[in-house]
């Protein structure tokens, strides 16, 4: 089963999230072979689609038989770099890093929050689950000697740029962006944005027949 | 200026509030004019890219005098249904909750949040700026009541289905929804989701080289 890495377009990661997480359901129903017909009916992608996108990095079904439920589950983990534990800090501890901090679901994928930043007083030393808020102070030294791998980045716009910088330059190499800004880092950095301006932009616009 | 809503594709239709954010901030430092080049380097799109999207949806640039910055705001505000304003309501007032409840910024667009609404006890009858958090049971009565247009949902996924059913059969025609799962809707109802798990692992996806 080889994988074809460098065929995967930005339009198939972007699907990937989404097979891996109805394979896992169908994991926990005990299915052990769908059919791309039968997947398109649940995911809602074309069962063309399917066959095309799964092509791109192996062979995984058999013409008739339908896909290896469990096979196919772990190499799609293994592309989206499930394989592997994520250390990660979040900077910025109101509502939305708070949230984050709650996602047990993230934790059982192998990504672990080691710990949260602020710079209010109130909130430094308070903790969400088990994990400390601790003075933006920290930032730099503790990504440094805890060699952490993603920086969430949960602050006011104002401080994002900041903020990436300081994780970068110790040697962060994700960014999971909440602050409604486009973050200038090397190309040797991914920055991942979650934009809800714009996700809600895109709703409205939707919603008035936009879309052809 | 004529608009070409049909030729509008779901890829620039994703574009479309990026592009919006930068010329709210050209405007904002009084930029009256800007090149396809210009906007290029701002946004990061290639200016081809740029001048094929623009030219979607009405004819705004004049070759070699650039883009009409005030203009293709204010159109490209109206593709995006920003000329009306949209009752919302949140439902679930966990931190996300909270967090969408505490974004003014929605505010300014004219998406006006009305109520949230929570089963906990502790937390009916508090306010998030001065929306006041209401039982779960006076959900569909308030919809219904009030013209809401959007529902926000902030429930865990084993609830998301009945809240958006229950939003939907009292009026409500988009759907913003940050519960992990797709919701079923009929073809006439709008669903944009912020699936957040699926960000992080397109984050580490690209992290690990995916992307060709």
């Amino acid at each position: 089963m080889s994988r074809k890495k460098s065929n995967i377009s930005m339009a198939v990661v972007k699907r990937l999230p989404k097979y891996h997480r109805y394979l896992r359901e169908l994991l926990l129903k005990d299915v052990d072979k769908i059919s791309s017909k039968d997947l398109s009916k649940r995911i809602g992608f074309t069962a063309s689609q399917i066959r095309q996108d799964l092509n791109c990095f192996g062979d995984f079904g058999q013409q008739g038989y339908g896909y290896n439920v469990a096979d196919l589950y772990e190499e799609i983990g293994k592309i989206l770099g499930l394989n592997q534990e994520y250390k990660m800090v979040i900077v910025g501890a109101g509502n939305i890093g708070q949230a984050v901090a709650n996602y047990i679901n993230f934790e059982k994928l192998g990504f672990k929050i080691y710990a949260l930043f602020d710079k209010n007083p109130k909130l430094i030393g308070l903790k969400i689950r088990d994990i400390e808020i601790q003075d933006i102070d920290n930032l730099e030294t503790f990504v440094k000697e805890n060699n952490i791998d993603i920086g969430i980045i949960c602050v006011p716009k104002s401080y994002a740029q900041d903020v990436c910088d300081k994780l970068v330059s110790n040697g962060v190499k994700g960014i999971w962006n909440f602050a409604p800004v486009d973050l200038k880092v090397d190309e040797d950095i991914v920055v991942e944005n979650v934009h809800l301006s714009e996700s809600l932009l895109t709703l409205s616009c939707l919603m008035n027949g936009c879309e052809s």
